[in-house]
């Protein structure tokens, strides 16, 4: 755990330069506005360790599978989002020098990135070798209201520099990725061209022509005065771009402005790529920076409305859920069902930009209840749009009648992961969708998505599970073998608690819901099952498997066994572990990690979590109290389940704890890994230990339920949600629990088990 | 499973050509003199799918790890003997065009390999498509009298060609090695030289200085006379040779004699490299073909004379398991500690030419009993040499204490193996060691070896496995977690059977030594003991492991099971399997094998035949009947073991199939996969099949038992064994077992537990 950042409620600022944490920083002052995402790099050449990032959502690249030995089944490839062409880069030149800030003294430096705005500052005094003195100021913001454009406004005044400097803005394919699996660079130029207005450079993903245009145009100001530069054009067979400068004395002050299209064949067909990106680049010149910058800040101004957390009383938490919150939307908009959002969202290269289940278990959640409707509709969309591919994976392994298993890592749909006890093992991945639709259901309170396109993915993912399943005449039961739980530091288990209780509920929803849709949607369910040769004869297998699941217990001590294996481990805690030895995936072999009884991520408890309806507040406490002392968290994924189960234990303590880190994990590092990109599907996790876990929402038997708790550390919070139509706020003090219905008529909703209705214009004041 | 080859006692005849099945034949016509190798290539131009091979023992190129997801404790490096320059290389060329059996009309094709002489020889008439006919004879060898040596005798007769025919001898460093991780090209050319009489190559491995230098003389005959020829040199920088030629009528025949001594690094100082390697061409040119010819044929009939079986009454097995032994022969001859055998010897890249557990298993075994005693000593102290590596392989993944995990594919001793349920799992593959150890001292009788080296790796073994076991307080007894067994087609499992119990083996095995030791050899004692700080306290808790060792049984079937999750599995037989889906490893996905109850080779077998003293015939038996018809023997160690155990259990028919499977496995591509190179390894199993399973050999208590049982389709059997400085010679027909004692005074041994006294002279003859 490292901090270095200095608190504030809306900023993330760092105020000194360190070049040990570039990349760190790189990934935490990442800007993104769905479509477009670009690390912190600096504008201008840095001669060091960088990991410079621009990515441009749905657009792939086929990476050759790298593996060591291959096993049948594994994908042939690995589809990625690519690093895209450098469209931010701007060189700043004396006569014959250039700005650098690995090489250069730097006298004072700032970077602060304004969450409430959406716009990066960067300022900074250095001197260069020669002694030139200058002062540097630079905006930068992916423009929200156009999702198209990336807008730059460098300033660079001489304190004690005489001569000509020269801003260079350009475009850049000759780009690599750092991860590539065979150091291959991933894009061909197709075309480049500079006029004296605007250059362009055309380009696509090798083999598979995903195609990416950038076109920019310029402005440039001396004192700030626009002055018509004649600027050389830069023409490379990969680059393009031009050279605009001016002659200084120490006080003046040269300014360019980089307005930069980037379109994709995601939005345009391919022919007419250069033409729109032309036009978006001209149109913004002509727009201008203070209107595009007026616009942006709009948007961000809605979504704060809708979506922000007040913390009174604690400006860490304050600062970090506003990170969260920031992150989660830059990196998704919800108005693209082909798009969805990687664990590193549009900060890095790791997991090249692939969807996996965090989506489900992280974000839908979020986007469901704090977003319009159609941004989590979107996510499930996404799913139901990829269901065929998730039934060619499953005939992939040797399942068949339309059994579907829905890939552990995708862009497009296909399986991309490539480790064998993942790809193929960690199978629970397709309750969470069923998951997701369910909650969907339960939050919209209609049944439509389910009728038209949630009902196929599930019976899908049941006919797989009616494959996979096999019945053990040694236990008289069906067993599930050779899975890999949600806890990755067990591989090839057999009976992982959590798959096999999670695949019962999710045979039961679908046979609940198959009812529903019969009487409700005849005709869909009519549809459906010619569609998919659905047969009601299926569910009697089904329900034979609910009946007879295995689920691994240990009476004696009133908790659920992990899997098969786990009761025979020596069953040290954490606190046993060295701190020098921490995080253990960084420091043991795995060998070792598999052997421990270290848990890296919530299992049999992310199911308590889950399915809660079905256990006491004495089961999870016992389960609880076993497992969290023998969790790693080196999951993103494991802290927010941890929190919210022991907000609802009441164990304060923990809770809070755990609440800093699943909400400070990347501001803090605590697992020396945010160089690598930033935890973006998990901060929607941290969203939801607010409102599922202090302020304690659950919807069970159709009730919107709360049970509020506050951190003794907290004066108050505040958050909205939305429910069937209706969006309330909530406001949780030490006194008392105020909820306010912003839209919306008139709904029902349990506080601590004792309903009241709420109704619109009035204030809900329940004592705490 | 597919014949094309010709039966014959002492050849194996290819007598058309297939090019579907060249490489096949390239693996099986491989020829190797123990130090360097070279498959069944053919020497002139193929313009088609061939896998070009040639070998140098104990060469390596550190090739990068490929890898999909990095796990901590693998190898950064995987160390593999690369193809190396090609020194067999002949170009036929007439005016304007070059043979190549690619393009050319074959008229007729045979080749041969003769394994009384080690002598390949391929005849062929061919036409070209300008209607030349060529009529072209071969003779190939690798040197046992001299192993620098690869000898070529290239003739070729002109049916109705008239003009020149050049031959054209080269060396060339510029060869592939298909699997390579990166397409890396593996070797430097360090300098290359051609003069009037000789030309060499010399070459080093990239990224790790390997050498090795070829030189070539040759000898050029028109009509079996010598000419003086004025050859052209071929100096390009990466290959250099000769082009020599003569004109031709029909009728005329050009023969071209191709001398190259190839040496490396291992032998001599990079320095003199060069010097040595002209040296050993020129003399060998001086030499002259007949005598070198002669020479190597002398050392094969010593071969034969010490190892061949000869099979009355059934011609395919008795061609096979002389295959077998020629093979073996070819790839070790036991002179240089620092070499092993990989599982394809050298006729294939796959594996890397590393060292795997096969050496132990099988090779030994067939070494020590039927070559000179240092032969197997030599394998024994590759490992002692390689102790320090495989303690450092322990420490890397946590181990302490001088604790050793030997690797499971290694060339100098480092692990080079990159699968985490391999490298880290399938530990076993240390007690195998120990009981090499153990055989070769029950063998020889003599316990020298044990005390000098054997008893460290011991102690070393023993101190990884009391790290390596865990207590489960749920069974009260010592668990092995997170292995793979033997059989690779279950990983990851708890307590398999075979590893839990050859653990305990392998401690009490270096307890009963510890003892002889300490009082045969004090001083020997007190060395280890300085050398490895080993306590004798440290023994009360391998004790204690071998007392409360668990070990999986099923009481009411009466067997052992092969790991705590076997039983729940699905219990099919291989005859559930439809045939068009074996190999299940070429047909299945992994995850469908993992599930499955099939298994790949011999796992709680192995240890009834290994540890063979501890069980019954009824219990042997019944394990044989649950397992086998449970295994699909996709691995080439499983079938020698379970044609053992079906002799043992008087189970013939399945004893001779097995033996027929794993004697013929190449011979006749049992799993379709020969193209790849030849199971070198397991061919030695093959010989103990009929020593260890047929004649029923074991050595229980000191004493040297034999219960000779004859397959019914065999008229007789003869082998020979080396046992305690004797050597005997053991026919078995339907109606007696004679024995004959060759070398030695006098030997008790056991034949169906009645001792006999066995004397220098006299024949024992005993009724069948």
């Amino acid at each position: 755990m490292k901090k270095y950042l200095l608190t504030d409620e809306w900023n993330i600022i760092e105020n000194e330069f360190h070049a040990d944490r570039l990349r760190a920083s790189e990934s935490i002052f990442s800007l993104g506005n769905g479509r477009l995402g670009q690390r912190g790099n600096f504008e201008e050449s840095y001669n060091s360790d960088t990991l410079q990032g621009s990515y441009v959502a749905g657009i792939t690249f086929l990476d050759r599978t790298r593996v060591g030995w291959w096993k049948n089944g594994y994908p042939n490839f690995f589809s990625r989002i690519p690093n895209a062409p450098n469209w931010s880069g701007i060189y700043v030149r004396l006569i014959d020098e250039e700005l650098d800030l690995a090489t250069w003294d730097i006298d004072r430096f700032e970077r602060r990135l304004d969450m409430k705005e959406g716009i990066s500052y960067r300022d900074f005094e250095v001197t260069s070798p020669k002694g030139h003195t200058l002062q540097v100021h630079v905006e930068h913001l992916n423009s929200m209201a156009n999702q198209n454009l990336c807008l730059i406004k460098y300033s660079v005044t001489s304190v004690n520099y005489e001569g000509k400097i020269s801003l260079v803005p350009y475009l850049n394919g000759d780009v690599k990725h750092e991860s590539s699996n065979f150091d291959e660079k991933m894009w061909n130029i197709i075309r480049a061209e500079t006029t004296n207005e605007y250059t362009y450079l055309w380009t696509q993903t090798k083999r598979e022509d995903s195609q990416v245009c950038c076109a920019m145009t310029y402005q440039f100001f001396k004192n700030s005065k626009e002055v018509a530069v004649s600027a050389i054009k830069i023409e490379k067979e990969k680059m393009t771009g031009f050279s605009a400068g001016a002659d200084v004395k120490p006080g003046d002050r040269v300014t360019l402005i980089k307005y930069t299209g980037i379109l994709s064949s995601l939005q345009h067909e391919r022919l007419e790529l250069v033409e729109h990106a032309v036009k978006e680049s001209r149109e913004a010149k002509a727009k201008g920076w203070e209107k595009l910058v007026s616009q942006h800040k709009d948007i961000w101004k809605k979504i704060w409305e809708q979506t922000d957390i007040v913390i009174d009383g604690d400006p860490d938490a304050q600062q970090a859920i506003r990170f969260n919150i920031f992150q989660l939307n830059q990196s998704y908009r919800g108005d693209d069902a082909r798009l969805n959002i990687g664990p590193k969202g549009f900060t890095g290269e790791k997991y090249g930009g692939n969807t996996q289940w965090n989506t489900e278990l992280c974000c839908v959640p979020y986007f469901l209840l704090s977003n319009p409707e159609d941004v989590a509709r979107n996510l499930l969309l996404y799913r139901y749009n990829q269901l065929p591919q998730a039934i060619e994976n499953a005939q992939k392994l040797g399942f068949g009648n339309g059994a579907a298993l829905y890939p552990m890592v995708t862009i497009h749909g296909e399986e991309c992961h490539n480790e064998w006890e993942i790809s193929f093992e960690e199978i629970h991945r397709n309750n969470i969708i069923v998951y997701a639709i369910m909650l969907y259901t339960q939050v919209t309170g209609n049944n439509e998505y389910i009728a038209r396109y949630g009902l196929e993915v599930m019976i899908a993912i049941c006919r797989f599970w009616s494959q996979r399943v096999s019945y053990s005449q040694a236990k008289q039961k069906y067993v599930l073998l050779g899975v890999t739980g949600p806890n990755e530091y067990e591989n090839n288990v057999n009976n992982n608690w959590y798959t096999n209780f999670s695949c019962a509920q999710c045979l039961q929803m679908t046979l609940d819901y198959l009812e529903i849709i019969a009487h409700e949607y005849p005709d869909e369910y009519s549809r459906i099952r010619r569609a998919t040769g659905f047969q009601y004869a299926e569910t009697t297998r089904w329900q034979e498997i609910i009946d007879n699941m295995y689920l691994p217990v240990d009476e004696e001590k009133g908790i659920f066994i992990q899997d098969d294996g786990y009761a025979d481990k020596e069953l040290t805690t954490v606190n046993d572990i060295p701190a020098e030895e921490r995080p253990i995936n960084q420091n043991w072999s795995w060998d070792r990690i598999l052997r421990s009884c270290y848990i890296k991520q919530s299992d049999v408890l992310l199911g308590l979590f889950l399915y809660s309806w079905h256990f006491d507040r004495e089961t999870i406490a016992r389960n609880f109290h076993f497992y969290e002392p023998r969790t790693v968290h080196e999951s993103s994924l494991s802290p927010f389940v941890h929190a919210i189960l022991a907000a609802w234990i009441g164990d304060m303590d923990k809770a809070y704890n755990l609440f800093m880190h699943a909400t400070r994990l990347d501001l803090d590092d605590y697992n020396n890994e945010v160089n690598q990109g930033l935890h973006v599907t998990s901060m929607a996790g941290s969203w939801q230990i607010i409102v599922r876990g202090f302020a304690g929402m659950k919807i069970e038997n159709n009730r919107l339920h709360f049970s509020p708790v506050i951190p003794p550390q907290w004066n108050s919070y505040t958050f909205k949600i939305n429910y069937r139509g209706c969006t309330i706020e909530m406001k949780v003090d030490k006194e008392e629990i105020k909820i306010t219905m912003m839209t919306g008529d008139e709904l029902n909703i349990y506080i601590r088990n004792v309903v009241y209705l709420l109704s619109r214009g009035k204030e809900l004041i329940i004592p705490n």
